[in-house]
């Protein structure tokens, strides 16, 4: 099946700005919550939300095979489950009916009203009840930079790195939806030369420029996916910024690795981006340097996707500083060598789960995709257009990543994954 | 409100052998299929299990202010959330409909066809659908013994552990329940005296003896939950076996923590003992060796609960080797301080999130709960009855963990928790 959607030269008839991560190539899909009070699914085109329960319910995806309340609901997991040839039938569907030639929708003004909301209408909720969230750490900048920093140069990058995409598992619960205001979290911190833990805020607050792809039903439990189809799997990804407490982190990871140092929050984009409407902008994955084992050699090379993201620390002042620039296609480990290695001990992956690719990282300074490198550990502050600087996040800081794809005819883009960071949580008498 | 339901004179209507773990001072929470398809909320006593669903339809519950269909759902996430004074309720009712000399129920024919099940009419099934999975390795005995192995004497108990329960998250998707087979999982080992890895099924695949509490909805993002409150939100307990293979653990688990060598399952025990009931059996926990940071500090130092645990493998034969005895009691962390860590940064924790304690090592060789520890990493292999000899565990066998409270009055237990070892999945051609 053609993914007819992607039409580069299609246009809408619904009005979307130049350069708009929109355009009617893009038919992402997310939740939202209308003034109303009715949850609903929905796809976004410019500025506008497009409510898919009242789309459905009023026949616009007729003949395609579709459970009534498909789209009547909070979370996207039972489309996700529904499969990719679903997701291609609802996508092209989309992309006709918003067609700019095709009057149907576009002269009913009645069910324009009913389907369609300015995107100041209406509120993004949590586009997927997460399952279970996994992360990996596979870009080799960002696992050389933090070892170099952690554990020295001798044993910067662990011996198993270049052999597998090493991940661990993360909290579903405290995913949250852009805009959510993130606590600065409190725990147990080594003061530098002691060896008993203080109580207190996190002193290193900081991000983890991240993508994050989306599952469908993978497998059952002990059945492995081959790495040449696990592509099929994968419905769309989001922008993610994984908050990190580097000093509680420090204090707890060894053995067991990472946990309190992140689990109070990770942030995700409201629109998941499919991965038909990211085929065009597939490009290579950097060269193995060791032949990994066969379960991981993937016939496809150019496995990978060219999304260029940006990360901005906004002050209250309304500045926009520009603080990391940096692109998904550094992962040396693909997602379908992430989803077959997590699938070959049996493990089951199901509808809605989410897993992060681990921080982002360029090769160069100016690319790093957290503060701990840009700012190596605190010895080289940032400094912002207010004169102010940072090693890791003050209370009242925004932080906003951005993600987009372009080619010369089309741009597809992410929208933004923002939190603004509040102080630590205080008990009410 | 007292918990009437404990009272240790009650005697069923209902017959209850001897010794049985489920008298009617138990009454447990578990998910069942009846042989009509049917799936429903039940509880048990001895070897009948009761429809609470049907029980709630015909009026036994009138009174107590419950939704139509709460015992009506294929979880307990619903009924758990609603809270530790409706859990008190609907025991105390039960308790009461059930009893000798109440004859509402025993002399009403037709409800009882409706109402109770023999054991063997019903398939038991996954008690609460986990949203969050959390470990903890709360036994001291367990961490000195790994540490021994894995990292030598002088790193054996990490700076960390005595000053908090150190935890990480596992995986929800690949918890099952008690009888579900468990496939030999393959992944990556580096044979020893190797730098490269090869591909194989595990060779050390193990148990880990632990139990694990289940919690009701606890707290909002960002707010941390007083050590002395984190009881009220502890539904109950259940046994839980944590599958481990130790060689693909031992390759990847450095930075990260176990992935892989963890995932492929965990197995629970089907009926949910709730804290009510384990109430009598409270003992001491193990005195702190360190003063830990007052987030820490619980008042009440009876924290811990006297569960005797046992692990049995059964050979093909049909013999049964017991190979460990040990005690819920002996973990340095309380669960109440497992939920105050968890929560400290601000984390939330959902109704049907699980926590499990970590590996229950006694101080005493039989006590170890793990083959890892029990034949010292393949130095000391035990001897079965069949004269066969393991380190690990083989295909084929069954390994069993029971559990139960006993005291002059009354024995409380939370029957098996087992998993038969299969081969290596084999993918059809």
């Amino acid at each position: 099946m053609q993914i007819l959607a992607n039409n580069p030269n299609r246009k809408s008839w619904l009005k979307v700005d130049k350069g708009s991560d929109f355009p009617i190539q893009n038919i992402p899909f997310g939740v939202f919550i209308t003034k109303d009070d009715i949850i609903t699914i929905g796809t976004r085109i410019g500025e506008y939300a497009i409510d898919l329960g009242a789309f459905h319910q009023l026949g616009y995806f007729n003949g395609i095979p579709l459970t009534d309340d498909l789209f009547m609901q909070d979370s996207l997991n039972d489309f996700i489950s529904d499969g990719r040839k679903t997701w291609r039938l609802v996508r092209n569907r989309i992309a006709e009916v918003f067609e700019a030639g095709n009057s149907t929708l576009r002269d009913n003004q009645k069910h324009r009203e009913i389907i369609i909301f300015d995107m100041d209408e209406i509120e993004m909720l949590l586009p997927v009840n997460v399952g279970d969230y996994t992360d990996f750490y596979s870009s080799k900048e960002h696992a050389t930079n933090v070892g170099l920093m952690f554990r020295g140069k001798d044993n910067a990058l662990m011996p198993n790195w270049l052999h597998m995409p090493v991940g661990y598992h993360g909290r579903s619960s405290s995913i949250v939806v852009s805009g959510t205001p993130i606590h600065r979290p409190c725990g147990q911190i080594l003061p530098s030369g002691s060896s008993s833990p203080v109580f207190g805020p996190t002193q290193s607050l900081d991000m983890e420029i991240e993508m994050a792809f989306i599952t469908t039903d993978v497998n059952n439990l002990g059945e492995p996916i081959p790495v040449d189809e696990a592509e099929e799997y994968i419905f769309g990804m989001v922008l993610f910024n994984d908050w990190s407490a580097r000093d509680i982190q420090k204090w707890e990871y060894v053995p067991l690795g990472p946990f309190l140092g992140k689990n109070f929050a990770s942030t995700i984009s409201p629109w998941i981006v499919t991965m038909d409407a990211l085929e065009p902008f597939r490009c290579e994955s950097p060269k193995k340097e060791i032949e990994p084992l066969p379960y991981l050699q993937q016939k496809r090379t150019n496995n990978s996707f060219d999304v260029k993201l940006q990360a901005v620390i906004k002050t209250n002042n309304g500045d926009e500083n520009l603080i990391s620039e940096t692109n998904f296609k550094h992962m040396y480990w693909s997602m379908s060598q992430q989803l077959a290695h997590h699938t070959v001990n049996g493990c089951n992956v199901r509808s809605g789960d989410l897993m992060g690719s681990g921080t982002i990282s360029g090769p160069t300074k100016n690319s790093y995709g957290s503060m701990l490198e840009l700012s190596w550990g605190g010895k080289e502050p940032l400094t912002l257009k207010d004169g102010t600087t940072r090693s890791f996040f003050n209370d009242g800081d925004t932080v906003v990543i951005r993600g987009y794809c372009e080619n010369e005819k089309v741009n597809i883009g992410f929208g933004t994954c923002s939190g603004k960071i509040s102080p630590p949580f205080k008990r009410k008498k």
